[in-house]
């Protein structure tokens, strides 16, 4: 237990790491096909430059009318009107409704000059092609949405830092905007460190492992809206680490160290991470189970973390401080808590006091509802995490949760 | 409320669907790039080549020895260890561990021949070049994860139906699979018809108004995982829809039109789909909102759906029908329930009975926690949705849920 009192917290590591990088940022835009924007943050303010809708529409079948034409009238005492055409869908109307008339109008169809109100079909009867009953008094306004009802001209409908999703993208297309200004995905250089490991695609020796981590994070960082960029791997030697990480720095806008998990190996990247530049690093260890050893450092301006070598932490540590910094280069301004699924534990779990534990669970559905299966296993083997759904949270004061206690699964 | 009463409910209107589907199903596979692979559908059994990890890995820093050199050994009552070698990354060990012996190894290390556990560095103490003092006991087996321990060789890692997550792109990439067969997209058609309806670059006319559904419906295929294949807009013909129809039918897997929301355009869309082939129009109404003029229809295996042409009901259906549509196509084995984010209520909602609802929220953050406000406004306004950050759900059994209710929010 001691060993993590002296340790931060994630959120307090993220405040450390988000504090000391320049506060006033500007993402590199760049612009795109409104139709291949989903998932990328706006960069633009979108102000409107023609009303939506564009002219008062009916939102129903019936008949344009005057509404003081139908005042009082019921079924027992219905009211006549002249009818004087209809009107054509996508065709601006050239008749006039005065009183005692009324035009036929279809769901989306144009109002026509003089009416004020829809009646519906069903409250109507065509009496002969020149006549209808009416059988519902309609207020002024009824059945019609107004010009500018969704949007006036020149309101600001969009602000830069807005993560576009399909409404996004319908209500660009509706203003005639077909390209759109986005925020540059934020280059984060990937390396891998560690004297026994070779690339995938390699037979590894009788001693070597392949490439797991660097692999795992760029599917990780992809999906945060990063763009990885695999630096490859390099051995466990202060020299040949700091010429790649170097050269990364020079190009990427932000890099994640996978180190081999190794006193002596955590020990190079912390040194690689201090010398490289200032202020160098800012936090060396975090009261969180997995992910304990990440480290923290900004080398002019630009972030680095040196995460264990295992894939669990790269998930949870990807989650709690990749996100935020990924977020804050694409200038996201509105973060909405994650959405997680109710279930109930299956089997008690052990945590310590004083760290915050997050625990690989598979959903089962059953007759008590969805219980949440922890996945034991070492975090180290990545079949584990295969076998996960999501995670569940035990917090710093918690020393377990009992079989039943109910908790909330954050999906991978 | 009684035009509700005799229509079917979601759930059923998608296992009509699903059960007039031909049951045995293979999806068309591509062989791609495991690195490109985050979000598909793995079509493959994957068996493993080789164990994982491929030979005993030592978990920590420390020393390898034989287990019985060490039983009964305390601070006050050391064993003594020569040590004969460090055991360097990535090359296989040449040492091999005898009793009375003891050598360096690092984390992720191999395990030399002789040695059966590893004890910890913080358990020694060196006190020459040539021996250590270890001042604690070790088990056989502590602190080595044995070969195989994760996978053994011919295990089956993965079924076919497996979304691929960073997880498995780093257990497909640890066993050398570099490459990998995933499912192809289903091709979903989408046709916009109406006679107002102009495409988005095009400049609309007094009376008209730009295609919002095709896009708005683009993105939302193509996050679920769908390919979507822009069939233009259609005038509310009956031949010029069937022939554009036709064609789709011809080439797409899944077919989707948005209709004009008037009484004789839904009627058109339902003539075609009834048309096209058997058994032709399965569904035609279902109890929910938005979203109740919803056709479903399945033309010689190829599902079609007609969908009201309001943005809401296009997100509220594509969550309830063309997901798991397009899922089937995809060969998805597991389904999870959607996460979701409790929050509170901030006002009355009124709902109908025999209805489900789904009602637009945007979520607060407030002293009481989170809020979710009601985004009022008609839903096919655009701009509504913009709004709003997901959907909560009333039940049919529900009249209306009261301030404070804690309701569930899935997001967009």
């Amino acid at each position: 237990m001691p060993e993590f009192l002296h340790l931060i917290s994630p959120s307090a590591a993220l405040e450390i790491i988000l504090t000391a990088l320049p506060q006033s940022w500007a993402a590199d835009t760049e612009v795109i096909s409104t139709s291949a924007s989903h998932g990328r943050v706006l960069a633009e303010r979108v102000t409107a430059p023609h009303p939506l809708p564009p002219f008062p529409r009916s939102t129903v079948d019936g008949y344009a009318v005057q509404a003081k034409d139908t005042f009082g009238v019921s079924g027992a005492l219905p009211a006549y009107l002249r009818l004087t055409g209809e009107i054509l869908m996508g065709k601006s109307p050239t008749l006039e409704v005065h009183s005692g008339e009324a035009a036929q109008v279809h769901t989306g169809g144009a109002i026509p000059a003089g009416a004020d109100a829809v009646v519906m079909l069903e409250d109507t009867q065509l009496i002969d092609s020149s006549e209808i009953e009416v059988h519902r008094a309609s207020g002024v306004g009824q059945n019609i949405l107004l010009e500018g009802e969704d949007v006036q001209q020149g309101d600001i409908v969009l602000e830069p830092g807005t993560l576009l999703r399909p409404q996004e993208i319908g209500g660009l297309m509706a203003l005639g905007m077909t390209s759109v200004s986005v925020a540059v995905s934020p280059r984060v250089g990937i390396l891998s460190s560690g004297d026994e490991v070779v690339p995938p695609e390699m037979e590894p020796g009788p001693a070597q492992v392949r490439d797991i981590n660097s692999h795992t994070l760029a599917a990780i960082i992809a999906r945060l809206g990063g763009r990885p960029i695999l630096r490859g791997i390099v051995p466990d030697q202060h020299d040949a680490l700091f010429e790649v990480v170097k050269q990364s720095h020079k190009e990427d806008d932000l890099i994640v160290i996978t180190a081999g998990s190794s006193v002596s190996a955590r020990d190079i990247t912390g040194d690689v991470l201090q010398s490289l530049g200032d202020p160098g690093v800012l936090v060396h260890g975090i009261s969180i189970k997995p992910g304990k050893p990440t480290i923290l450092a900004i080398a002019d301006d630009i972030p680095l973390i040196g995460l264990p070598g295992n894939p669990v932490s790269a998930l949870v540590v990807g989650t709690l401080i990749l996100a935020p910094l990924i977020r804050r280069f694409l200038g996201v301004q509105r973060v909405l808590p994650a959405p997680q699924i109710a279930a109930k534990l299956s089997v008690n779990v052990v945590s310590q006091a004083g760290r915050e534990d997050y625990l690989p669970v598979r959903l089962q559905e059953s007759k008590e509802g969805t219980l949440a299966e922890p996945v034991f296993g070492r975090s180290n083997l990545i079949f584990t995490l295969v076998r996960a759904d999501g995670l569940i949270h035990i917090p710093p004061d918690a020393t377990g949760l009992s079989a039943g206690t109910k908790v909330l699964v954050t999906l991978f």
